[in-house]
């Protein structure tokens, strides 16, 4: 495993030397270190490179970690990782993701992650991503998202751009069987040049089954950001789906967000809020000593908190 | 005149048996009265079906009444209508529209308006959409709207959709310059197989100007409604789109809101929600002694008035 490789794990997936519980590390397209433990075992697939993650039913309390990184130009990874949650299991998977790249040449991790999830199983995933470097080659990151959620599920997706990501590409679809959960958590930083779009489609099958979407970002610079969400709701169900942006700069936020209501019991809600931020805010940490850019500084980090 | 057209003018547009102000009535997309006064010119179009409404800059208080109605099967009406709102102007225009057929065949208005109202221009504009008749015929009105506001020029749009319309496709083009305004409050009410779709786009490019759009709809039967809304926030400007809809039966709404920032001082907002009527609201109707049904009939009513 090479040092940026290190770096790269410390900064998306909390590594200090060592994960603890089940874990791959993907490196450049390749493995650099895989565990399974008792509960979850891990097997690379056939005939596609990526992994099948068994997590056994009744599984409580373990972890699973999977990290991709990406440590130079001219290297365009594509991984299939499925993950298949035995009934009433509840983990926590960890599936950061780094890009690096030091010349004129892009570096690219193109992550296609199914999840079934079983009965009354609860799973909290976490996805950082990253892009570091000083080369001029493109950082991207476009992550594309399947999600089964068996009767009772319960997924919490947490998923944040921390910076350095020129592009990215973020495709999420679910569909929710009968009291399934999906909550998610995302946040997202652009700056520069940098272009992210997000797309969300949620069907609500299963009756009192449940979405919330809840998405926070901010664009600097001259980046661009697409934000669109469909929510179906076919059954008794709750969906709700929340987008807030700040924009600051020549930054540009699109939101379009969908809602439809196929079922006289489904109860749809959506806000979205696009804006800079106030200049009350701004003026009451001034009147505390902070310049105007220290100030926003603040602003921002606590918007993505 | 016929006496289906005076049926429809009078639930349409408020006709007493004459207008006040200048008029013109369609009926079967002739021409069955027309008055213009001193401030206002009523003018048909050379080539094409329709009018051209001048309003005299200066011009307060006065009204224009612009009817239209289809009174038998087998008519399928298009009319161009452009008014002209000279600077400072402060008018009423209301444009009701109803369509009746008693036989199997098809009754269908397509009015095309533009709109360009000139600088500190204020119109109110009141548009109501009716369908009659116990024919199996198709009863559709498809407004296809465009607005241009030139430097504080204030358009206030008050739709309905009062029932009988088995189908309508709405579009409603907007572009505001520096300081306009627009407020669009809708209510549009869909039952048995009706369809409705309504589309609006609205271009904020002028300093300070901003847009209202308001919409609650009643989906009930197997009807099936599709909003969608895009507002583009090109300059410092504010948005606000709000979409309410109650779901009944087995009626359909899907809600597309779209928000664009293309500028840091761009301040959007949106709201949707859309289920149905909340348990609670019928169970205490029915405690002051009303049936389900009554109790229902009157949550709608009010949420549409």
């Amino acid at each position: 495993m090479n040092n940026i490789t290190e770096k790269l794990l410390a900064a998306v997936s909390d590594w200090t030397g060592s994960f603890k519980g089940a874990f791959n590390i993907r490196e450049d397209g390749g493995c650099a270190g895989r565990r399974s433990t008792e509960h979850i075992k891990i097997e690379p697939k056939t005939g596609e490179p990526g992994l099948d993650i068994r997590i056994l039913p009744g599984t409580r309390g373990e972890s699973v970690s999977i990290p991709a990184c990406v440590t130079h130009g001219n290297v365009d990874d594509l991984v299939y990782n499925d993950f298949f949650v035995g009934e009433g299991a509840d983990v926590t998977i960890v599936a950061g993701c780094g890009v690096h790249t030091e010349d004129g040449e892009p570096a690219r991790h193109n992550g296609i992650h199914r999840f079934f999830l079983g009965k009354n199983s609860h799973v909290v995933y976490l996805e950082k991503h990253l892009g570091t470097g000083s080369g001029s080659g493109l950082r991207s990151i476009d992550p594309v998202t399947e999600v089964t959620l068996a009767e009772g599920a319960v997924l919490e997706m947490d998923t944040s751009q921390i910076g350095g990501v020129d592009r990215t590409t973020r495709k999420m679809s679910a569909s929710l069987g009968p009291r399934a959960r999906l909550i998610i958590h995302e946040r997202l930083l652009t700056e520069a040049d940098q272009t992210a779009e997000t797309d969300f489609v949620v069907t609500l099958d299963g009756e009192d089954s449940g979405v919330d979407l809840i998405s926070r970002s901010v664009a600097r610079g001259r980046s661009k950001q697409h934000y669109r969400s469909v929510i179906y709701g076919n059954a008794r169900c709750t969906g709700h789906s929340e987008c807030d942006a700040i924009i600051a700069d020549d930054g540009q936020v699109s939101a379009a967000p969908e809602l439809t209501a196929n079922h006289p019991d489904a109860a749809l809600i959506h806000e979205a809020a696009i804006g800079k931020i106030a200049g009350e805010q701004i003026l009451k940490l001034r009147t505390l000593g902070l310049t105007e850019q220290q100030a926003e500084e603040k602003i921002v980090a606590g918007f993505l908190k």
